[in-house]
């Protein structure tokens, strides 16, 4: 094992383990716990659970990994904030979606090399990226691991 | 700049990415603000501020980087929650150790070659190192840059 992969490694497994911790702390929520906001008047978790989810999910066209599995998911979970759009799946279809993004993203991420994490992700043309070459995948990976943990520390408030 | 380099360096710069965030969160707020808890009931800003920087203080002797600038604040922000000791420091005397603590962490981790974070961090011994060579330096930045990242979803949350 090279350095690199070694690097990547930590990379990859520091988003498992906050995957993991997220799974522990929704898949056992009811329906009725879904439905509770994070706070009052804020966001309910079932709408921070399509937002994880549809961010995910847009991981996998954004690295050049494949084709999205949930495009109807945006409208509910990204595109406009809680309460204000029905939403498009039941909580435990959300659930499975969840568990089925992450599934196929990191399967599909485990298997790129340090020099692959380095290669642009989508979007960003190939002129732009010779200027700029920090606007690769491992810096998507990275900042989406943040956005999981930042979204986490929110849940985690409900009981 | 070789692969392991620009490796490493995507990963310091997603930890200052989070840095400088919660320094526009944080630094701004006013003495009455960093009074004000996350949620009803829940930590106070000052509460997660006192936290996140004496979890970073001791992160530079973790990662062998040096002595430690603040340990009197462990008591009051990591052994005991909130409200039930007294505060080490006032809330300006706070954001300085913030931004010192950091500054001298951020300086000494930007020296650090890519084989330099694959080495042990000091909480492990030689011995055990050898079996589980993941407990480095790397695994430390990462999880720390989502711990801090997991409270600033909550700090975000106050007005």
């Amino acid at each position: 094992v090279t350095t690199e992969e070694k690097l990547c490694s930590a990379t990859l497994q520091s988003w498992n383990q906050v995957i993991t911790r997220a799974d522990r702390k929704l898949l056992p929520l009811t329906d009725e716990q879904l439905q509770q906001p994070i706070a009052p008047g804020r966001n309910r978790v079932i709408y921070l659970l399509g937002h994880l989810t549809a961010v995910h999910d847009r991981m996998i066209p954004l690295l050049r990994l494949g084709d999205r599995l949930h495009p109807e998911l945006d409208a509910a979970f990204i595109t406009n904030p809680d309460r204000t759009v029905d939403l498009p799946l039941s909580a435990s279809e959300l659930k499975e979606a969840w568990k089925q993004v992450n599934e196929v993203l990191t399967k599909a991420m485990s298997e790129l090399t340090p020099e692959a994490w380095l290669e642009r992700h989508s979007a960003i043309s190939e002129e732009d990226f010779a200027k700029e070459p920090h606007r690769n995948r491992l810096t998507i990976l990275l900042s989406r691991t943040n956005h999981a943990s930042f979204h986490l520390g929110q849940i985690i408030l409900t009981h």
